[in-house]
């Protein structure tokens, strides 16, 4: 059997993504944000695509970064989660029945139990088909929301992560799938032997149980990761089924699946069981020359200053000073969003600060010439499919349904219908 | 305008509630309780019958206070949340328009950061409906599920829960009611003046804010509380809209409500803005017989140890044993628990012990009867509505909605229709 290329789409609650302009476009809708609609008609727009899976990126709070201040961020449209995805979700899966559905959820702000509970409580609502795109969180405006000073260094954040999970794995694991006795005439509910504490007790973390929900369709969510600095990669490896990357080219997306993949197999685990996903947007046209039309004038919503208001929130560096300064004692930033501004003054020849000012790029063309790039990317070991981020909402992902997925799928590339069963066994088909 | 007797469900993510055996009966459904179907049902019963609201109430954990274990509560069907009830309320959003839609949420195990922002998103999805019930948390087990030893003392529970409420309103109370602009012209989305830190720093809490989620339509949600002690009651009387009680019996909730009333009264706090509701039960009969025999089968469903492994729970000591002694240094319990079996124990010259085995006392006649027994308790002070809790579910709820409301109807003592607005403005009119 040929591989499958994989497609899951990139969610915020509310209007803005990654695009710092697009929210500006005619096709973004703005009125319907705070509306269920909006959501529900997404979710049922991307199954009819067929679609693996959405999932909402998420930061618990509003960033103040740049010029420390969330003034700029704010006023020009910076990406905000304007509602709680978990309020979402639950909704999104009452109007779809194959689509997967991913929380972003952070091991640094919430307690094992708390996730184990309420992720093994959605999966079993939605039958099975709930993901766990878990991050460690990188930034100080987070952790002072949740009454920290600053975001703790990187490896301890991930040695917490580590351990959040095995207390979640070990809550979901305190249920038989056959604790349920149900018998009316005996009196008899559960079987109370098929129940287990969990008993776990970290350094940073401890939980005894049993959890008050029994297992789940999975067992477990499918798990997300995006690790790109090499804790964060070595946490992958162990954790991850899909992995979300920002490369900053074919060439760094090659060099990363090329290391992921030698990880899996020094730790012992199948390629195919973990999913590697560059994230990308596209910009369609019915000519070439309407396409890029079309990118200029999504290019010409972008006020630059939001740029790198965004980049400044994911570097971790107040990216509006001459020479930006890491913050004494600070251990904000993502290392990945740093090497992939670094990446691009290198290819271009301009300076960092430079590189901080360009939106990211964008795939543009006919659905044929971008479905050959994803096609060029899929066969090349660059990726196993794409994570697909809107320029404007829900435009953009109208448009790549109706006009790109019907090419990729008479190329045989991606899926025409589900699989049964839950997300992971659609994953792994 | 006369008074509005004011009616709210109390819902469990499972079959089994408060009565300890009917999840047997054969009016309770069991193949449905991990179906969202089963919840969206409810909710849509409910609605068609004004009930003002329906809530969750949750315990977040597997009660093992009976006899060190968890085995005799989990085999006889004890009360449980088999779901996060969060992951159920934002389905029965979507089939509702006018019912308040309460969460039972812990001010011990949650940050208020996670707390404002799941409420406030779920208050807009919701159209200004929703309510928390605040709790403190009473149990060890619970505790010991979120890394503790043991639970707080309970004024330093209490302390902290005021400090939760504080911040979660300075949160709230970030964001005014128009900052969006929205303006694609002009390219400016929010307005940043129209946003502010939160900067709470509590003894026991912190959050700086602001938070992503924008003022919800009722800015805060109503605020459910049960206290029973002196600092539970001085809590409610600072914070609750709604107070959901559980006395022995007419006299009890006569002096629980004056009670309240002169400290709302002393605190300079409206009586009309803060509802009493007791929590009852009903068993319906087409005549008096009928509705005797029917409460007899239902008592018939009851093994008696699930009923003092309930009550261990609540109380806070293994009831398993001849002198039940408090665990040194436990400060578990709930105290109008305690309190309500040594009245029922004083009423009937029984022992504590024999008055912990006796199931929970319901309202057993026909609808004409059990709406008089309402209407008395309504008119003579001790009550301004009900927290119907059901033996079995749906089924009570069904015959409750079909026989009695409309009794009460008629009477003009509950709704026929909503009024329109929040939830709170509709428990006001």
């Amino acid at each position: 059997m040929p591989r499958r290329m994989r497609l899951v789409a990139y969610l915020k609650t509310g209007p803005t993504a990654n695009h710092a302009g697009g929210w500006r476009h005619p096709a973004a809708s703005l009125d319907d944000i705070f509306d269920p609609a909006r959501y529900e008609q997404t979710a049922r727009l991307l199954e009819q695509a067929c679609f693996d899976a959405a999932f909402f990126a998420d930061t618990v709070g509003v960033p103040d970064i740049y010029k420390g201040s969330y003034a700029t961020y704010l006023k020009l449209g910076g990406q905000i989660s304007y509602l709680d995805p978990m309020a979402v979700l639950p909704m999104m899966m009452r109007v779809t029945r194959h689509l997967g559905l991913g929380a972003t959820l952070s091991t640094s702000f919430h307690h094992p139990h708390h996730l184990a509970r309420i992720l093994g409580s959605m999966d079993i609502l939605s039958g099975g088909r709930m993901a766990w795109n878990v991050v460690t969180s990188a930034t100080d405006f987070e952790a002072r929301n949740f009454g920290g000073d600053g975001i703790p260094p990187k490896e301890q954040r991930y040695d917490r992560g580590d351990e959040v999970l095995e207390a979640c794995c070990a809550l979901w694991d305190g249920w038989d799938a056959d604790a349920f006795v149900m018998d009316r005439a005996a009196g008899i509910f559960i079987d109370p032997s098929k129940v287990r504490y969990a008993n776990y007790d970290g350094r940073h973390v401890s939980s005894r149980g049993p959890l008050s929900v029994p297992r789940s369709p999975q067992g477990r969510p499918v798990l997300m990761q995006a690790g790109s600095s090499p804790r964060g990669r070595e946490f992958a490896t162990r954790w991850a089924e899909l992995i979300f990357s920002t490369p900053a080219g074919r060439e760094d997306a090659q060099a990363y699946y090329a290391d992921i993949r030698a990880r899996l197999a020094a730790a012992g685990r199948e390629a195919e069981g973990c999913a590697i996903l560059p994230a990308t947007a596209v910009v369609l046209g019915e000519t070439q020359s309407i396409a890029e039309d079309r990118a200029a004038y999504l290019e010409s919503l972008i006020n630059p200053e939001l740029v790198v208001a965004a980049n400044s929130n994911t570097i971790g560096l107040d990216l509006s000073q001459d020479r930006p300064q890491p913050v004494p004692g600070s251990h904000q930033g993502i290392q990945g969003s740093r090497e992939r501004v670094a990446a691009r003054a290198q290819q271009e020849g301009i300076s960092f600060a430079e590189a901080a000012k360009k939106p990211r790029r964008l795939l543009v063309g006919t659905a044929e010439s971008v479905a050959d790039q994803m096609e060029d990317w899929f066969s090349s070991g660059a990726c196993d499919g794409f994570v697909l981020w809107p320029t404007h909402s829900p435009g953009m992902f109208e448009d790549f349904c109706r006009m790109v997925v019907p090419v990729l799928q008479k190329r045989g590339l991606v899926q025409k219908n589900y699989a049964e069963g839950t997300l992971r066994e659609k994953l792994n088909n």
